[in-house]
């Protein structure tokens, strides 16, 4: 460990202060606050940080010594997770892996149906908005083996020129392995998200990243995953999990959902392999992610997607012929384009 | 992969709503919501959610035929890092790993020469707060091969029992090294920072774990790291930090403050090594946990704590003889005898 200087340590705290956040005490405890659902967008969609609202003891001056919390005048705060809300999806942030913990998305067969962009002169951009010191940098991707992968596609996004764009910036980005997965198996499932605007008018979907343990011959789990950069900045996931809601109706309060979970390892994955065989249940994706995903979602309006819709993706026969480069190079390539000239949409 | 169920996908949610929270949308930019200072306590401590305020776009209803951020009505949220209020410490809980993110604590020389309470009859508890999915578990830790690593130690709450015993609580834990760590060097490095009384009228410590990466002979940097529990469960810290806070005066928005970082190998350390080789940039805790310290702090009212104070760990002769019990078997014993027994204070 190298030893700091009061220069270096001054350094540390004026770089990370852009996005910082507040503790709101609140003494009504179980008040949860609505959340608004922001409609896109104008201003320019900006990003926000992790809120929440929370039960507190009231305040009382007692007798004890010591104020643990004090140290919140500082400037420290739970974990912020910057939350970037954007044409073609709304997204939070995780600065300790440099990925998202999710990126939202939602389509209808109407939003599919326009053809308004083309991916070819969208550019991958890093989100100016996550401070310096937690931000995801095209550097890190650069000569790193791994795709810059998409986490909501571009091609979800061909409504606008601006929606598509949004999808490039690195917040809904994360390292994933090129060939056999992010050009193939993971291309094909989104597709078959896509197609679930046949049976529903209104499908919406959650991806991210997960760092799975996986057990080893001493017989001990261990959570193994690379990092990349230099100095290592952004961490590879081991698997992704896409949470599918199939809504019966558009913005209906009442209507029913068909739910899908779906998690996938970050690795070549053969076409003749079954989606089924990712299917878990929702509770599986929460634990291994921390987060929950449908706790406002009454039990009664829940349906199992996979009764409803045939669980496979759809193989395209892509044009591989024109597919160059191998994934050691993508870093120096514009992953869109070899996307654009693989994938023919 | 296992397959869902409805009913398994049902359960996933019933479980995860406790304290469940809200996005809380601000059209006030840069707006930073002041941090009160709960003062300890009554009525008794209580979880709280990760909070922020957010500068977010004005919603206006415009031609985007989308809306990405209506799935937050299904209940997904950005992290939540349950915020627990203690008379001892205050923390904020990952839900992925099942450790905090971070415990802070405060003591004076007042709070440390006040001696009413003893560990003796402390019971080391879940923290019932954490939905029962994301919790850390006294059967995780069992047979595991770890202690149940206090992040801030009982020894600094001997002011009260109530006190004492809130350190006893899982979310104030990480699984640590027994030998050659948490029971030799780590406990010297907490006593160090008791000592930091004589030199300043107030400290503040925040504690937590780290996940770090090393670098392979392949030449890549991989983050590593145990799953403790069956299924597995609790994380296994690579590293922990400790960013230390030595107030010139009590309760002074004015006075300087002398500040240290260091980050210490979740392993055997020898004795003879010096604490000054751990000391690190705050800048580098930051990059490494994703949080902020001192944004909050001007560099003005910044001192750097290791040209004042001799940063070198203080060694008792513990007595070794009556410290029974191997790394392997402490999960079944109660540590925090164990430590009774072993540290004499």
């Amino acid at each position: 460990m190298s030893k700091s200087t009061l220069a270096l340590i001054a350094a540390g705290s004026a770089v990370a202060g852009a996005s910082l956040t507040a503790l709101i005490f609140s003494s009504r405890p179980q008040k949860v606050t609505s959340v608004p659902v922001p409609a896109y967008p104008s201003p320019p969609p900006q990003p926000v940080s992790a809120p929440v609202s929370a039960p507190l003891p009231t305040p009382s001056l007692t007798q004890s010594p010591v104020n643990p919390s004090g140290v919140l005048k500082y400037g420290l705060t739970p974990p912020i997770a910057d939350v970037n809300i954007t044409p073609s999806h709304t997204s939070a942030y995780n600065r300790q892996t440099r990925n998202p913990h999710w990126v939202a998305e939602h389509f209808t067969p109407q939003s599919l149906a326009q053809h308004n962009a083309t991916r070819r002169n969208s550019v991958f951009h890093e989100d100016v908005n996550v401070p310096p010191i937690f931000r995801a940098k095209l550097s890190d991707y650069f000569r790193s083996g791994y795709d810059r992968g998409h986490q909501v596609p571009a091609a979800d996004a061909k409504w606008s020129q601006e929606a598509m764009d949004s999808t490039f910036v690195l917040s809904n980005m994360c390292p994933q392995v090129g060939d056999g997965f992010n050009r193939d198996y993971w291309a094909h499932f989104e597709e078959f998200c896509r197609t679930l605007t046949k049976h529903y008018p209104s499908v919406r979907v959650v991806t991210g990243p997960l760092y799975l343990p996986k057990q080893y011959p001493d017989g001990k789990w261990r959570v193994s995953y690379e990092v990349v950069g230099s100095p290592p900045n952004v961490a590879v996931p081991t698997h992704f999990y896409k949470v599918i809601y199939g809504e019966e109706a558009f913005n209906s309060p009442t209507g029913r959902v068909a739910l899908a979970a779906f998690v996938l390892p970050n690795t070549e994955i053969p076409n003749s392999k079954s989606l089924k065989d990712f299917e878990v249940p929702l509770e599986a994706v929460e634990r291994a992610s921390g987060l929950t995903f449908a706790d406002k979602l009454p039990i009664q309006r829940r349906k199992r997607l996979c009764t409803e819709v045939n669980c496979e993706i759809l193989v395209r026969e892509f044009d591989k012929t024109r597919q160059q480069g191998s994934a050691l190079d993508v870093g120096q390539r514009n992953v869109g384009q070899i996307a654009q000239e693989a994938r023919k949409w």
